[in-house]
């Protein structure tokens, strides 16, 4: 028996201690579950936090483990903890557990736009992780699938231009608007109306081009952090960026309607084939066979899909792309856990 | 008593005699329910359909009218049909009313590219009306939409680039697609699957970029309406238009994320009172009260909702909106009764 609830059994057990802040979220339990997919060499999972979910238990390799109550101490001797808490929790607690030798990878906002903090797609820019400080910041949920796609394009003919729409999975708010879906949609569907407790509007049926709060500028959190986020990935601060976020009534998985300018001219079967050989990336695109990504393709796994590849008609170097991928997997849980493992292959935990 | 099944009580009553091709569909219920709502001077309303249809029986102004079986004769001595069939049926059917003395006014895809077929707007372009030969055309519901929101933008700044992705209701494919809906959904929330049967693929908390069938340069023929359409409406056939189109499990309301370019700068400000004063447009923009266009907005109105109006961040000249319809309203029978109502204005009908 390895694991159970956090201590560990027999010193010479190797692998890797590690402890997720925020385990009994949506994001939380996904990364439980992905380290287990994975098998990431976990030798001791202590699964943390707030004191209204402790005691909750999560399965991890067919043991049960309980959730506790996060303090900084309880890093305390471990190599590795995920986050997926909110921001401010992040900022108060992420550099008590770095204090303590822990490396942290943080799925909030708190250190993303942060000079000095790597925020790392693994696909894209796994260099920067040489120069983390303990802090590694997870990429917001639509940014990651983005830049999958984007990246392989932009090595081969550059790119100056990127028009996003996104059409949002309610499972990036968290499990409460799951439910929130789910119970709305079974009243609507009997003819009664519920009041929204997590939107402040139905989504039931429904869309919200609302995600996070607003900034002066008009733009939603959401889509400024679209913005910031790629241009400090893909290392272009030039890169000219606009996104539209939109909540869709959807459970899981991401939709982007994507349209970008190049800087040297492309075939669109070029552009397929640079996508086709680009790590984390299946091009679904044969409109013939009505193959095109939709977020019910995506619910397990953690690939980022791009189809309906097509060059713009008044403008060279313009094309459209959709790209679809699943928020809590490749969007967030699986992007921590890949960056773990690529700590690990840079000898960096 | 004035109307019974389609005949005419009196001689001396006033008004027109109308006839909707395509009573029973999604559309052509809402035709018969705008005539009423609009006090559109009927005095004989026939409705027409297919033989499966025929012997429904559907309420105008407190009557029940019973659905006939459509033929070329039935046209005969009626001022206005209003068609709602497939763009085959409209071909082989239009001809024919016309040649009888009716003038048509045909909400499919058959005669809108026609050089000599007005494609009309009322908000936009309602002189083409002018030159009707018989046959009006009402333009696609996610073209109608856009271009009530972008004519009054254009007239005043110039529009030079149009980038749109569409969030599409399942009403714009008919009934039977908000049946599966609705049905999808019940099931799916009980665990249970069912084999999609309208669309290729469930629609029920899922999205498919795929509307109408693929032409072969990549994009869906919605796609290439909304382009072609725009610029005949617009009388401009050199603006550059893209578009990716959407269906997402939405009931009513069609919402689009509109990108566009215009030729002279505008402050935010400006655009806002631009489309205030526009007709057909309510422009829903406060943030910080989070009035933003959704299309549970839009149920039971006919206008078009603007709001997330602003600056592109990289661009001069660049600005992004959002912007929601009734697809079976505005997008479809209001604008149809529009035509017509401006029909009898101009002494055309």
């Amino acid at each position: 028996m390895l694991f159970e609830n956090g201590r560990k059994r027999g010193d010479t057990v190797s692998g890797y201690k590690v402890a997720i802040l925020g385990a009994s979220g949506a994001v939380g339990r996904m990364m439980v579950k992905v380290l287990e997919e994975r098998n990431f060499p976990v030798r001791d999972l202590k699964l943390l936090a707030t004191e209204r979910s402790a005691g909750k238990k999560i399965d991890f390799h067919g043991e049960k483990l309980t959730i506790e109550v996060a303090h900084p101490d309880q890093f305390k001797g471990y190599d590795l903890a995920l986050f997926s808490a909110g921001s401010s929790v992040s900022r108060s607690i992420a550099l008590e557990a770095v204090k303590r030798g822990c490396v942290v990878i943080d799925n909030s906002n708190a250190w993303r736009m942060e000079p000095d903090v790597p925020l790392v797609v693994p696909e894209v820019n796994p260099e920067e992780l040489e120069n983390h400080r303990g802090i590694i910041a997870n990429p917001n949920c639509s940014t990651i699938q983005m830049v999958v796609a984007l990246k392989p394009i932009k090595d081969r003919f550059g790119l100056s231009r990127i028009i996003v729409s996104t059409y949002q999975a309610v499972s990036g708010t968290g499990l409460r608007a799951i439910e929130e879906l789910k119970s709305q949609s079974l009243h609507m569907l009997n003819g009664e109306t519920k009041e929204p407790e997590v939107y402040p509007y139905p989504i039931a049926f429904n869309l919200l081009p609302h995600i996070d709060t607003f900034s002066e500028n008009g733009y939603s959190r959401e889509e400024m952090k679209m913005i910031n986020e790629t241009r400090k990935i893909l290392k272009d601060p030039k890169i000219k960026i606009a996104a539209t976020a939109v909540r869709v009534p959807v459970f899981y998985g991401h939709s982007e309607s994507i349209y970008i300018k190049t800087i040297e001219p492309a075939e669109v079967i070029e552009i397929r084939q640079v996508l086709s050989k680009a790590p984390g990336v299946v091009v679904y695109d044969n409109l013939e066979k009505l193959q095109y990504p939709m977020p019910n393709l995506v619910e397990d796994n953690d690939q980022v899909w791009v189809g309906r590849i097509r060059r713009d008609l008044d403008e060279d170097c313009g094309y459209h792309l959709w790209v679809v991928a699943n928020n809590l997997r490749k969007g967030a849980a699986t992007n921590a856990v890949q960056i773990g493992e690529e700590l690990m292959k840079r000898g960096l935990l």
